[in-house]
């Protein structure tokens, strides 16, 4: 993954004026929102879409504003097929165009867009109900995505995540989202034990996952509003977030294998507690 | 993915005389074994192993044959400290001579070794009890071994894949298996349909699962021996595949977003399966 970004870089962004995240940041921000906002991600560039459900997502996404689209003539008529509006004029291209802007891997099925990153709400304008799942320092782009990917498939309302070691909204991270960037809200926090304890407050159970934790996730009581905590491969949850959990629990696996690839893991978590959150309200 | 396995191979294997997996089918392999090895993968290398868990599994398997051992002194220490007795002698190196063998991004924690592929069982050989995973041509390293992973967390008894079109069971994919080569028994296959089909003679349940399958997962009277099949992302499983199939079931998404990453997908399967037979069984 280490080349992909630098690769994905090779495209310069046209400056399009002000615009951008972070300035969006300074200019709305009030002091709530500052105060899980203190350090703007100095990284934060345009987001680089590719792939087909990632492009065709942003697309139908009224909040997202383009820069540019690249796309070649049969990806043009595939949107028109689906009904997709142009919010833009697509700049029409070969497929070797799109494919010389990304690494050499890079499945791009004829759609290339450069916009804005999203607005990140901030954790009090969060809706009090469901599911938020929090990520705990997890960096890897393929495995956040597919989270995301995974959090959109089970309704989650918001991820939160750092702004701090936590991969950009864009390119390899966005492609493996599948489109979830435009169906879920994230929240950046500079403090992510904060940003618990402001979900405690507001009636959230906080529910961390580490392979050291007490019970079986499945055993537990759970109940909405509820957020599911994830740490890193490895690592797993920092210290300060596991004091700030209402549980830490554990995923039981009866294998050799004792802990399961991250996105796996949330996967698995979202899908027990969606089905446990429906038996309990049904 | 693409700049990697090109990356690895810049470690040229050592000739060690006659080796490797495709000799030895050509040399074991009786009638009933090449039923379903009709092609043996030209492609068939070492297996280049590398990252703490990996090594390690490795190293405690009998079954591995080594050709070398990377090691800095701080991993050697470490797997004596575990009680791991190594089968063969470490070269003692610096990280950076380790990293210098694979791609930038490679987590290789001060092991790297060369090994010759484990051996495939047949069909016939694999006990009918408990989960069979099947794979119809799913081909990205990282996916197919982070379901590798978590079907050694579930224990399941085998993972069958097509000869063709599978990656290879190195690098990037032992990697994301994190040590669950050494754990799941995989048998690779010419011919998936026909190997399905002999699973089913010998009392497997077939199950598929696709996007458009029929009902959910979860609904399904599953029992024990039991076959799950997993197409890739977007293809989904092939024809003769589901026509093979008992049942071709979906999983029910309650979010915005209708299907996982294949990863993901394969371990809710395998969550669904095994927390089901459990209760049958119980």
């Amino acid at each position: 993954m280490g080349s992909k970004p630098m690769r994905e870089r090779r495209w310069t962004p046209r400056p399009t004026g002000p615009g951008g995240r972070n300035q969006s940041r300074e200019r709305s921000g009030g002091q709530q929102k500052r105060h899980f906002r203190q350090r703007p991600r100095a990284a934060d560039g345009p987001a680089l879409l590719y792939g087909w459900h990632t492009v065709k997502a942003a697309l139908e996404n009224p909040q997202r504003r383009f820069r540019r689209l690249l796309a070649t003539e049969n990806a043009v008529r595939r949107l028109a097929e689906d009904g997709v509006k142009l919010p833009l004029t697509p700049e029409l291209v070969r497929p070797d165009a799109i494919a010389a802007q990304l690494s050499p891997d890079a499945v791009h099925q004829g759609l290339l867009a450069e916009a804005d990153p999203l607005p990140s709400p901030a954790i009090e304008e969060l809706p009090a109900e469901g599911i938020v799942l929090a990520l705990d320092q997890i960096t890897d782009p393929h495995n956040v995505g597919a989270i995301l990917r995974s959090a959109a498939a089970f309704g989650v309302k918001s991820v939160v995540m750092t702004t701090r070691h936590s991969p950009e909204m864009t390119g390899v991270l966005a492609k493996s989202a599948s489109g979830a960037l435009e169906y879920v809200p994230i929240a950046e926090v500079a403090n992510l034990a904060r940003a618990l304890e402001a979900l405690k407050d507001r009636g959230f159970l906080l529910v961390g996952l580490d392979s050291s934790g007490t019970g079986d996730l499945a055993d537990l009581p759970l109940a909405s509003p509820l957020t599911l905590i994830l740490g890193a491969e490895g690592r797993g949850l920092r210290q300060l977030t596991r004091t700030t959990c209402d549980y830490v629990a554990r995923l039981d696996l009866p294998g050799a294998i004792k802990d399961l690839n991250v996105s796996n893991a949330a996967a698995l978590a979202l899908y027990i507690a969606t089905t446990r959150l429906k038996t309990v309200a049904g």
